[in-house]
């Protein structure tokens, strides 16, 4: 089809046409994300619960799909799949890849899957094409990074640094009423050595991390990118459930100023910390504020019923710590004024955290590099989401990630990745690792 | 046990020892309510759910006591409970008394339940003591009365003058998914009369309704009262549901611009009622604004993720018509403009309605008057929660209602009503409906 000649079209990147065409990689991806989305569709979406059934289920196709393709496969003592090409030089650090394999619940198809599907071919490829480099390397496909299910995210990459404490393990899952230590061990983590906080792999036998990921927002569509190397990833504080604790009653007996309104008390709460993020964003501050689930009590609530209870998420995002940690102290001092100004008390429970991270700046120029090299363009962005990648990064592993255009946002059923854009971020990838490995 | 000497005490109000010391009275009030409270317990509080099984419980522990104590019981075409002492004079309108043995799901025991014992003892009390009067006098223990299952209230009531709809009976129960007018078929209401708007009592074949509940606020006990004569009862306006849509999304991937969040949306919206509120009240207007039942989708919330959706229940209650219509507006207003500003859309669904009433200026003289015949207080205070008097009080005929001192509010399992208030109470519904019978 003959492109129409305008403006908006000229400035659009286009793919080259030799990464367009290689059927081998678009195969494999197509065969990886089919058997994925059938094995784990709930229907509108899929869901690949953090150490439940969907994430092991991802796990067996991609370690069956790797020995089918001549790859060694093993389970590291934190229940990841581990995925090797043996390089010549095994004593040398080894260069490692990969993301995640679980999901929200009705989350899509390629937030996490991606990056792993991208590790397989390029290991595939490479073996195919008998490229045998002086370092090992490993394809990780890890657990439990998403936060939906126990509330603390990266538990698998973190498990392999011995960064679980005793209270991550005992976190719960509100629907089986399980624990993450029990979840862990039932698909066959040593929680032992977890719990102990002993490091399952040492950091200095790792060169690198690279993790391919779809963008999980709408920056790489809006600027017409396939692509972009991310420069850092942003940390957060959480709260699972703040619980709002007010007085019930019946809602026309008690007039406006003997009310303790769960629902109005959080309703100004929110208002307020909503007026500080503007404050902050208009100061330049990066930050989000994020408030994903809220529910009166079901065994108590009605229409004429004043709400003596409220519980909410809560989640603060920002490259900086600085940021979080006021914003934080904003939170809490809202809590008590709010608080006292209506006779509710907001009731934290345990706070979770994640570290901002920057990325290794020599892997972000070689993944530029490898990109202007593939004809593609090689813009920086910052990950306004959570990554593995962070974990990695502060353990000390020089850490990157490349970012494939995605519309829709991540988190729900509609996210949509262009196969021409993953290609090109395949190709990237494989550059940078070979490169990387020689 | 002497009592102390000082001002408080010689300011209480006083239970005459006349009714202190009724045992009748008070030894068949205690195995009502105790009854009640055995055959509907929930471990918490009681759940005598509209048209369920609590309900029926209920009814059918009133008939067999009332025919053990000599009355005449039958189920009206609306499967309300109706209990009748026959006047000499039955041609004449009859009294009614009564009220209803619905409760909210873990409410207390007195709310509604207090007004059928009441009636029971005075009906029964009337018999044994010999005592034929000209009128009848009928006791219903009416059916439906919460608004808590179907968002619908006053339904037994209601149903007798042909005032549901076709759209009320066609409202679900969140659980069961059943339909209001198929559960009041299941308990033998005659659904095809009802759904055709016919009325299946005329409103002048009733001479007067005198209703006995429980204060459902703290007025009564704040200002020492055992007992309370209505001036009037609020009307209130209703959506059982209200949906909030905006966009899902990633929580940090996208910024606070492009968001549509449904939680913070919804939080501004409440915040600005709640301003109306203040403002409306400092003016000198009845007003009260509940939001009872919130919640995000179970299905696809999380912590991470941008809630794009928001349920939840909106009531308006007031003294005034106006005053409630004003409100309304001002609510749609604030969902358009919080809308507007947000990108997110509030979703309202039918709205459900109940006009404010007027108690029977002489039916309030005679009551003070019973009141101060028995040596007992006589205020007057208006109601400030919804009753069926209300409906009786709107088809025109005569009503009235006695309010009961209740520590801790209603729709709760702490209702606390003491038996001396509760027997004053009893008497001077006793004293009323003999003179006006006479």
């Amino acid at each position: 089809m003959a492109q129409p000649s305008n403006v908006i079209t000229r400035l659009k990147t286009t793919i080259p046409a030799s990464l367009r065409d290689d059927g081998r990689v678009r195969e494999l991806a197509k065969d990886l994300f089919d058997a994925l989305s059938a094995a784990t569709s709930d229907g509108d979406g899929i869901t690949r619960q953090s150490y439940g059934e969907g994430e092991n289920l991802a796990l067996d196709i991609f370690a069956a799909k790797a020995r089918e393709l001549g790859l060694r496969t093993e389970r590291d003592a934190a229940a990841n799949l581990v995925i090797t090409l043996d390089g010549t030089q095994p004593e040398l650090p080894f260069l490692a890849c990969g993301s995640h394999l679980d999901s929200v619940p009705q989350g899509g198809n390629f937030d996490g899957a991606a990056g792993v599907v991208a590790g397989l071919i390029v290991l595939s490829g490479l073996r195919l094409d008998g490229f045998r480099p002086p370092r090992t390397l490993k394809l990780f496909a890890l657990r439990g990074e998403e936060s939906a299910r126990f509330g603390r995210a990266y538990v698998g990459s973190s498990a392999l640094f011995g960064r679980l404490s005793a209270a991550d393990l005992a976190l719960k899952d509100a629907d089986s009423n399980l624990t993450l230590g029990e979840c862990m061990s039932a698909v066959g983590a040593d929680v032992d050595r977890i719990k102990n906080g002993e490091r399952l792999l040492d950091p200095k036998v790792i060169a690198a991390w690279v993790e391919l990921h779809i963008e999980q927002g709408p920056v790489l569509g809006a600027r017409q990118l396939p692509v972009g190397i991310v420069t850092g990833i942003r940390g957060n504080i959480r709260h699972r459930v703040v619980e709002c604790v007010g007085e019930p009653g019946h809602s026309g007996a008690v007039p406006r100023w003997l009310r303790h309104d769960a629902v109005f008390a959080t309703a100004e709460l929110i208002t307020h910390l909503d007026r500080h993020w503007r404050t902050l964003l208009e100061r330049g501050r990066d930050l989000v504020i994020t408030t994903g689930v809220v529910t009166t009590d079901p065994r108590e609530q009605a229409i004429a019923r004043i709400p003596g209870r409220l519980r909410f998420s809560f989640e603060l995002r920002s490259q900086s710590k600085e940021t979080l940690e006021a914003t934080y102290d904003l939170f809490l001092s809202e809590c008590r004024l709010v608080g006292e100004e209506r006779g509710v008390e907001f009731k934290l429970d345990r706070r979770l955290e994640s570290a901002p991270a920057t990325m290794d700046p020599d892997w972000v120029r070689r993944l530029r590099a490898a990109a202007r090299g593939l004809g593609l363009p090689d813009e920086e962005i910052p990950s306004g989401a959570g990554h593995d990648a962070a974990v990695f990064a502060n353990e000390g592993v020089p850490s990157a990630m490349i970012f494939v255009r995605n519309e829709h946002g991540s988190h729900n059923p509609q996210e949509s990745m262009q196969i021409e854009d993953f290609v090109a971020g395949v190709a990237i990838l494989r550059s940078a690792l070979t490169e990387a490995a020689a």
